[in-house]
C-alpha cells in the first residue's frame, strides 16, 4: 500500500482525515507539540492511531514557542469564549502553525520517499486562518514541489468542505468523535464555551449528527 | 530604523548578506541548530553578530534530526571530499531545510510585527539545492504571504550571483571572512578538501580575493 504523511492533531478534522485515509494509504501520522496549551489533543492523537494502528509520532518543536507566541494557543493571552467571530478567534492564530509542521512533514516524507503529505485545513476555518484556504494549500504545495525537485505534493481534500461536511463524513466513516479533541483550554474535558468549542458544537448541530463529546457547559 | 529577519549560519555567503543589511535594517538574526555536524557554525554566528552588536538567536530544532536525516549533513553518511560535484554534493542535502528555516523564521517576523525575511541562497548552489532556486524562492515568498495576509515577504538578494562574486561583495564590505564556516567536517579548523571547502577555496580563487581561511590540506 503507498505511504502518505498526515499531519494529525486528534481533533475532529484531521481525525476524520485519518479515518477518510486509513484503508487508502499505510499512514504515517505526525503529531507537533510546539507548545500549545491544548496538550490533550496529543494524548487523544496517539490513543486513537493506537487503536486503529496507524504508525504516530509527535515532533517536539516546544523551543519555537519563545518565538512564535502570541495570542491565546501558545502565549499568556485568553482563550476566546462564545461566538466562533472572525474577531475574537484571531486571537487564536499561532503565526504560520501550518507552513511550520508542513515543512517539517514535507523533509520527513521526502527522508523516507514517501509522495503525499496530507492536512485537514477545511473551508470553516478560511474567514480567520490564512494558512487554511485553497491559495494557500495551492502555493504552498507549489513551494514544496519546487523545493525538492517535485518529489512530495501537500493535499488538503476538505479544503472547500465545512466542519459540518466534515461531521457528517466522520459519522459515515464511524470516526469515534467522542476520543477526538478541539478545546483550547485543555482540560479534563471539553469547555463547551471557547470559541472551538462552540464550533465544535454547532458542527454536530448543522449535520444533524449526534454530538457524543461531554462538555462542562 | 527597520527591522528585518536574517536567516544566519555563520557561514560566508549569510556573513556576506548580514554585513550587507547591517546598515540597512536593524537586524534579528536566527540561527538554527538542526542537528548538524558542524554545529562550528553556530558559534562563529555568535561571535561574528557579537562583535557587530547585531540580536542573535540559536533556535533549537534538533529533535526533527529523527525526522530528517538522510545523507551527510545530519544523518551517518560521510561528507563527500574533493570536487563540489553535482552527485557528490547531493549528498549534503537536508530534505527541505531552507524551507522549514523560513517558515518559522517567517512565523516570528509576524509574531514581533516585521515584514521581510532574508536569507542567502545564491546562483552556485542551484544546481545541487533545489531549495536555493529564484523559483522556489518566489514560490516560498507567494505562500508565506498569502498563509500570514501579506504580512510579509521573503527576499533572497544574493539569488542569481554566485560564490564569487559574494566574496567581491563580502571583500568591499569588509567581511572578516576568517571568522566565517563553510566545512560540513566541523573540526577546530577547516579540513579544506570536502566539497565545501573546495568550492569555498574557488569562490576566492576566481573573485581574485586573498583567501585567509586555515586549511587543515
Amino acid at each position: 500500500m503507498e505511504k502518505c504523511v498526515l499531519i494529525y492533531s486528534g481533533g475532529l478534522d484531521s481525525t476524520t482525515l485519518l479515518y477518510y485515509l486509513k484503508d487508502k494509504y499505510d499512514i504515517q501520522a505526525l503529531s507537533f507539540n510546539y507548545g500549545q496549551r491544548h496538550k490533550k489533543e496529543l494524548e487523544c492523537a496517539t490513543k486513537i492511531t493506537r487503536k486503529i494502528n496507524v504508525y504516530h509520532k509527535i515532533v517536539d518543536i516546544s523551543t519555537i514557542k519563545d518565538l512564535i507566541s502570541v495570542g491565546a494557543i501558545t502565549g499568556g493571552g485568553i482563550v476566546p469564549h462564545g461566538n466562533y467571530s472572525r474577531e475574537s478567534q484571531k486571537q487564536t492564530i499561532v503565526p504560520n502553525r501550518n507552513a511550520i509542521m508542513l515543512t517539517i512533514a514535507t523533509g520527513y516524507a521526502v527522508t523516507i520517499g514517501v509522495r503525499k503529505v496530507f492536512y485537514a485545513a477545511h473551508y470553516s476555518d478560511r474567514a480567520v486562518y490564512p494558512d487554511c484556504r485553497k491559495e494557500f494549500v495551492e502555493a504552498i504545495n507549489t513551494a514544496m514541489r519546487i523545493g525538492n525537485d517535485d518529489q512530495v505534493e501537500i493535499l488538503a481534500p476538505f479544503v472547500q468542505m465545512t466542519k459540518a461536511e466534515i461531521v457528517l463524513l466522520g459519522d459515515t466513516l464511524c470516526v469515534p468523535f467522542e476520543e477526538t479533541w478541539s478545546c483550547y483550554e485543555g482540560r479534563e474535558i471539553h469547555c463547551g464555551i471557547c470559541g472551538t468549542c462552540f464550533e465544535r458544537k454547532e458542527a454536530f448541530y448543522i449535520a444533524g449528527v449526534r454530538d457524543p463529546t461531554k462538555y462542562e457547559v
